[in-house]
This record gives structure tokens, sequence and C-alpha cells, in this order.
């Protein structure tokens, strides 16, 4: 089935695998680097599968954000959806400079790889300090690299959407409607701490051993007197 | 930086990449499946970067799971852990048989190839229908698929993380504590259903259409009448 180009638009609510087949390859084209300005408060680096749905929270509450992607198909649906695009390499501190990093708040990288992470945190720190970074980690330990950068704002890419997938289980154990969403919060709490605490002692054997027992301990002493109430 | 052995039990609160470069490939070894017996209300196939999380979401509940998974570093750290874990392909029913899948409640696939999942729903439906399925959707295009086989409870990959990630970013533009999270889990919850519509149609272009404008249009107007709240 062939989409209409009438459709486009559209289809950024969709990601880029249900375009793929549609619409062929979808491979970088090699072109120069677009330039506008931008008054969007949110840079966004990336929009794949997991970037597009940062883009797309951000955009039902009316929050302007400017994207960067190397992928020219993904800027031009973007565009078709009223988002600011650019096409280019994130890394380039003269794009970001046109994405209006200077006036913008926060960055969010949602980047496929880690070298490419690293950089662009550099790029950022060097010429737009102002700006607060969140990040998307690609595994733990590379959840453990950006914490030990200094980036607070770090989400596993897997860690959320597991912890729904282990909510809906919980929901047909039984588990009441209201205390599923409460245990996966506390979860993600603990879990989040857990990663802080143990990034900062990783590479020391036995700080590490003694973090993560700590951590296991207490969470499963809070959830067990959570249970007792 | 040599991990003994004697942190293995630990090891599992962490992922595989954490692990792969300490203790050398962990490429699946080519052995027999085990056979075992176990009265866990949960099985869970596929324990990588994706259903470690659910793993221990669903132990810090004290619920018993039963995992398989064809890495046997996996199942030997997972065992370690307390875990009933099986090495073997998921997809064989005698295997899923000696994991006590008659008994348990539900299966939960974080398998990370699509064939493999599409042949193990098949597998639990034919052998074991009592079992409820909940899947992992690896992209779009892979949850319209798994919602066409009937599976109301998937997840994709990315969306609970990428949410959490632009939930943050909500609160550093000044959203307040308590509406962030609701924000999201409203999200969340426009996604699900439009997913769910859009699955029905998507083969037929001009339901597509109507179906995401509708969708996205409904979305919009719900968060502008909450804003003005």
């Amino acid at each position: 089935v062939a989409l209409t180009m009438a459709l486009t638009p559209l289809i950024m609510v969709f990601e880029e695998k249900v375009l793929r087949p549609r619409f062929g390859t979808r491979e970088t084209n090699p072109r120069e680097p677009d330039a506008m300005n931008e008054d969007a408060p949110v840079i966004l680096a990336g929009v794949g599968r997991f970037g597009n749905f940062v883009a797309r929270m951000l955009r039902s509450q009316k929050i302007a954000v400017t994207v960067i992607d190397r992928d020219s198909d993904h800027i031009e649906f973007l565009r078709k959806l009223g988002i600011q695009a650019f096409y280019g390499d994130a890394n380039r501190h003269d794009l970001l400079e046109a994405a209006g990093a200077h006036r913008a708040k926060l960055i969010i990288i949602a980047l496929d790889e880690e070298e490419e992470i690293a950089k662009l945190i550099e790029t950022v720190r060097k010429h737009f300090p102002h700006l607060q970074i969140l990040a998307r980690a690609l595994s733990r330990p590379h959840q453990f690299q950006l914490i030990n950068l200094g980036i607070t704002n770090t989400v596993h890419q897997h860690a959320g959407s597991a912890i729904e997938l282990a909510r809906g289980a919980l929901v047909h154990l039984g588990y009441r409607a209201h205390r599923a969403p409460r245990i996966s919060e506390a979860f993600i709490e603990f879990d989040r701490k857990g990663t802080d605490e143990v990034a900062a002692v990783h590479q020391d054997e036995k700080a590490f051993v003694t973090t993560v027992r700590r951590n296991i301990a207490e969470m499963e002493s809070q959830f067990e007197e959570d249970r007792e109430r």
C-alpha cells in the first residue's frame, strides 16, 4: 500500500519502521545542514523510535521543541507536522546555535550511539553551558557513564517500559488498580536512587557489592512494610 | 577489574552489558535444556536488557517468576539470585511444560526477535491456552501486529521510558511536581487507546488517516481543557 504525500503530516505519529517499508529506504541523505532560527525552550537531538515519543508528549502540551536529526526523512515529516526540525549533526555547535541553543532551556539527547552522546554533552557544556541536559541511557553501564559525567537526568531506554509491562502483570495477578501504579513509581524511585549510588562506586568491587546488597535489602524491607500495612 | 565469583548473585541487578566486558563473551552456549518443576504464577521469556527490569520488579513484590532464556550466563546468574531459571528455547513446548506453564497464570514475552515472539504466541495458544500473554513490542508496526494477534497487553519497548524522560523535561520547565506524572499517565493512556484504534485499521489508508487525525485532535483538546482548569 503506497501512502499518498498528503499523509505525511500524520506519519510522524508512528515511527520510522512503519514508514520504511512503504516509502522505501530512509537512510541518511548527504546534504547540507539547514539554517533557521527558533525560540523553542527544548532542543531534542534524535527522533527515532525513542525520540519521537518525547517529541509527541511535549507537543501535546504545546511546548515548542526544536528537533535535530541526521535522517532527512524524519526532518521532513516533523516539519510537515509543524515542528521546527533541523537536518544535520547535533554535534556541530553552529547547527546547535542556529537551532537556538543559546536561548533554549534544555536539551534532550536521544541519539543512538554512546560516542555521539558523549561528544554532544561535551559540545553543549563547552558552547552552551546554561542548557540543562537530559539523556537517554542505552544500557546500564552507559547510564553509569552519564551519571559520572554529571548528567543527573538520565532514563534507561527500557526501564520505564519494562516496569509498565510488569505493572500490567501485577494487575493480572489481582493487584488492585490503585496499588500497581504506586508500586511501579516506588520501584522506579528505588532503581533511580540505586543506580546513582552504584554509579559512584561501580569501579570498586567491594563498594559495588556493599551498595547493591544494601539497596536490595532496603527495597525489599520497604515493600515488605508496605504489604503489611 | 575482574569480579570474583562470589559477586555473581548480585550481578543480575545490572544488565548483560555490565558483565560482558568483565566476564568475556556471553554468547549462547550450546547445551541441553534444563528440566525442573516450578509453581510460579509468572513465566518470563527473555531476560536481557528489557526483561531483567521485569524480573526484578516482580521479585521485589515476592512474586515467583520462572525465567526462560537462551543465554546460559543469564540463567546461572538468575539461579544464584534464587530465581527459577531455565536454559533453552522458550518456543519448545516441552520446556514450557517443564517450566510449569500448565500451572502458571501468565507469560511475559520479552524476546528480541519478532519471529520468535510470533512463534511463542502460537505455541502458548496451542499448548497452554489458559495463559494470559503480555508482550514487549519492538516497534510500532510490531505492536500493531501483536494487537492484531489479539494480544491486549503490549508495551512499546521505548514508550514508557521516553515518556519518563519527557516528564523530566516538564519538571525542568517548571511544571509542578504533581502535574507532570498526571500528564504522562494521560499521555500513555491516549497513546494506548490510539495504538489500539490504529492497529485495527492501519492497512486501510483512509481509515488510518481519519483515526490518527481524530486521536490527535481528541488528545489536544483534552489537554487544552485540562490546562484551562
